[in-house]
């Protein structure tokens, strides 16, 4: 089973942008540990900061692999494209963000991609990934 | 560690009620099963169609146990009472839902209960329960 | 033919409530005289001023019977879990309202309920049930 | 009594247009059975896909029957002139419609017409003007 | 001279939930103080988180009583329900809320109960029910 | 110096419509009245509930004529076809109202002929008519 | 008959201010032209760029004098204040304006003033103050 | 093949109206130009500022032609009846407009009718409809 | 104790104006009546049209005396610097109505002064201000 | 003559995604039949799901060529850098839509690209870039 | 070179209220170190909580000076009055806060003078104004 | 000192493009003034009208410069991702525009970028750089 993941906008920044929101661990940490806990599992990593990346990215997996999960950031609020991407691939997708963003600013509340994921995990910090990655071993 | 799943409004008719969106699986199945899969957990299940009646469950185990899983239902979207009850209780609570309220019609996008629960985890089916116990385990 | 009649909140005070929009006829009197009138229909009444109790009754009735003939007063306008319910019940749902809801404030235009519902019948004053009998008698 | 029906732009295509909506009787068939079921009422029927027709037909006859029944179709939504008619008119006016308007697109559920007229029938098929008639019968 | 009071949902947490908002006395400690402030009043004392149950209660003592003192608390913001059963009393019922809701969340700023209710008192902690009991002694 | 008049739909049943909020004169009395009152000015008078006759008539004579009296009546709030018209005219048009509408129904509140309109009055009775004719004796 | 003419902020300008919109007259070579044209009538004048000393003025002439001309100015679309003065007094207040206020900014569509005032007139520039004046000798 | 051309409100004064605009060719020299350019299509024009017209007009050869080019004007903008009509249609209907309709008034970016046209072109002038004929060829 | 009492715009007319909604007592008859009923406690009062003027009284008063009462009327739904300024006070501020403002236009419906305010008193007539300085006494 | 056709995010994908919606014709092998259909005109494609690359090629290609086919796709409703590159440009720009957007979902009715296109084509499918030829070789 | 400060209501409280968002600086400390600064420069400086007084102010110096600075606090939100006074004038006026009011309340996200003024500098605390004078000086 | 200017999108044209908004100097020019102006500063430079591109730079630069002068042009109104990298840096960020948008499309209005940034300076033309500068030394 290969389980693609999709960070957006300054995930990239993890442990060190607002700890008190995002947490104090680099996703490539969390990274290593989410590899050991499933190890059957084959997983792939791709972040980027441009929108445009990150559709090429979801065309170029999203045809192949048994799961995407994508982080949009930022991107959620405001991708219609990157909406539309998902809209055009078989592979399930499932949405996740750290923090719970309906709990926030009013413009986090409303997000494109949660239109066309299979699903949306919210709030659990690092450990919507893994939410995800149950999901998809389940589906 | 003992978990509470309070359910709202119509998901007795789990299995009846519009199979399409939400499976023809009854909810009372899905718990034996739920139970089965998570031996050491304890756990309480209460399903009620009265939002006074859930916020009755909400004040009398919110105190107590380890972690509330929340199906709002249609109360979601439009129980402000429901929100401040959480608001009130130390134990956290996960929203849970078994479609992807968000691909529905545009008032089911918006829940009162997502702004003050810890996580929101929406459409995965029933499983949407199990990532929220994984959930509340790893808290 | 088995008809059930459900009336929501405040109903209980007809009669006694505002006269110059409801009139100055109890539901109970008008009840007998529509028996009366459909000998060979078997009518079901019930009022509440809960919304729960409401959905308890109309799943409880909403199975079984021939047509529903609804009155949810304020829960028009508020109550996507009443909807819910019609939603999944297999039985024609009927909406009547005593007075023309649309003449009154902006707040009782918008009826979650006549979303599902079979038809709307609104502003015949208790003659609204009537209609509502006649129209269930010809489907 | 006598009692005048009066119908909007495109019922005459009624039975040609979007049967899965309108059915496939034409209004004139159904107009014969009408009259029929209700022989001891003088009947008028006037259809026009021109507004000011329609205008023209309300004034003509509002000051003498002893009802009108108006299906305003798509100028339900958009046409103040019409209100403004109906207020001016001592008969009592019915508004009937044939589909349930609030289940359709958003632009459909206002009607200028429901805060004119005495009382709002809809989603009956053309039955709904049989309870149009039995509403003025009682009235 | 005879007062009901009346509290809505979450408030018989009073002093347990939130107190950098709501105080940490309970209403039924409070309760006790007002009735010796007020010993020619006579005094009754109602609370439920259930809708229906507030409106039962509404109806109940809302054509004896000499004064209602009202708190629905989430409901003022979501319960045409009740304020459609204040419409229909002959009683003054005075809205309280122990906070300012007004400088709380934008939901919080609407109450449908203001709309019927003779006066509201918002802001002054649990002396609002005081106030409230001055206004009606003095109507 | 030639001034015509056009009033749109319903303004034909001045006198008899509303008289509370139109006055009980018809507009033909006035129109008589008005004649007298300004012997020097050629007046032409035209009516009619049909918006299509309405734009017929504006550019038949607004081409011609020395200015335009229009009361658009429910039209001022529907049509951008007629606003169309007078943007196409050489001619001034002077938008007049017998009632303020300003203190009505918000839908009348915004006039698209006001946007393209030389001046607006409105309020006056049927007076404002002749104001309307002071103020293109003005011009 | 006494008319009292109250001009709002910056109109003290006319003259000087954006005279493509206002004209290049200023109000004191106007009004003493008005003056001339209507002998018989006793006119008073006030300006002022304060929205209190315009409601002090309003108060002070509003219970003596037979009509008022107010141009609100900028004031129109800001002040309930002032609306609420106009609410207050037994004369009749005439709303004019020198340019044709529903053909420019959006917020300048509406006026708090119009829906307290007789009338309006808009668009006539300076003549405005004329017709109003008509108006009044003809009430 | 035929094809129906069908003008909506004001285009009859094409050439007239607001050239800087529209353009100062009348439509009926464009026409005689386009049938010259396409000598095997049989064109048929009709003209009207009555929205009834136009929808009688649409009924009347909506069943018979292969195709037809709607530039509705004004009315795109207001008139669901026209709209219903073309859904009641088997024939293709192209909406065109002469001017770019998105970059003027806010009023004028919303259409009716181009939800249910099969294409729309918008801003060639007159070469618009040219391009609608293209288009039907090509379908 | 010193209590200032500040009325805002038209407060003045109270007894002349609009009796029906604010009663036929005048503030100043109130004012000796109230000074009496509370001997000792040292009242200010003033009153102004102006916005200036009440924002340079509360800057004047409110560091110095124990408690404001303020009755911004028109005021408090446009002025965001009287607000301002109460944000600036050490000293309590109470906002009182005479009228019940939440019965009425929608516009009176929101006060940028609640939001600063310690609380909210509305609808009990000259009795509100009494109610305010039981709650400054209470403070 | 030089045409340049620039193609926004998700375009690559044309033929696989959504055929339903988009049908499976691949934009290559359209272009190729394109360019047979026109000899003599010269042709540059590029498409990329980056907006900054397709502005970077507007850039370049829009001082120069003599006209600009641009189907921006999602980014049509999201873009106001595209629109604004567009108005810095010489060439005109002529948008393009392969489905009617206007059928769509609400948020793909507004096009910041359309605001400052010469003009629009949608719903023709992949002849709209044929359209769109014949309206550059037009002008 | 004479530049004019116009500072508006509760700027003189400035160093007293709220020194977490405005500082504790008083505006005539700063003023003096202004002065130093730059003495080349003549200043003026004026502050009123009046809207009227502002006003006058800008007229009085608004046709002799080389620039205004402008702080029209709260009156930036709800002043059209004030920003009809800009657009008369000849001198260039610059509005700067002391604060940003992009990161504040909604209803100060929106400032009437921003859209009359030739520049906004807002954020800066007291130095916004030496910005302001920069940028005059640049002019 | 190190301060970093970041231009966004289309501001590569500068000089070029509307000149009559954006003035004729090229930002190249512009810069070898502004470095020889503030010799003693040493600035970095970057333009790309690709949003990933700018937040890239925004993370390379935000952790090390001491200001950051930021113009994000058209993507102000619409990039929350380049809003939330700001969020995450300890760099000061200026923002910076070369018009005033607040006197343009309503749509300009809107910054995500001003609710995080530490101040805003708008409608300078190029000086609006230098004057942010400035902000940057006092700092």
């Amino acid at each position: 089973m290969k389980i693609c993941i999709i960070n957006g906008p300054n995930l990239n920044l993890l442990g060190k942008r607002e700890p008190e929101t995002y947490g104090d661990c680099s996703f490539e940490d969390f990274y290593e540990t989410l590899k050991k806990d499933f190890p059957l599992i084959e997983f792939d990593y791709f972040q980027s900061n441009h929108e445009g990346a990150l559709i090429d990215q979801l065309q170029k997996v999203g045809f192949h692999c048994d799961g995407i999960i994508l982080n949009p950031a930022a991107f959620s609020h405001t991708s219609i494209a990157i909406a539309d991407t998902i809209r055009a691939l078989p592979t399930p997708v499932i949405e996740v963000h750290i923090s719970n963003i309906y709990k926030r600013e009013a413009f986090r509340r409303h997000s494109y991609v949660s239109e066309v994921a299979q699903g949306v995990i919210s709030g659990f910090g690092l450990h919507s990934y893994k939410l995800a990655v149950y999901s998809l071993m389940n589906a």
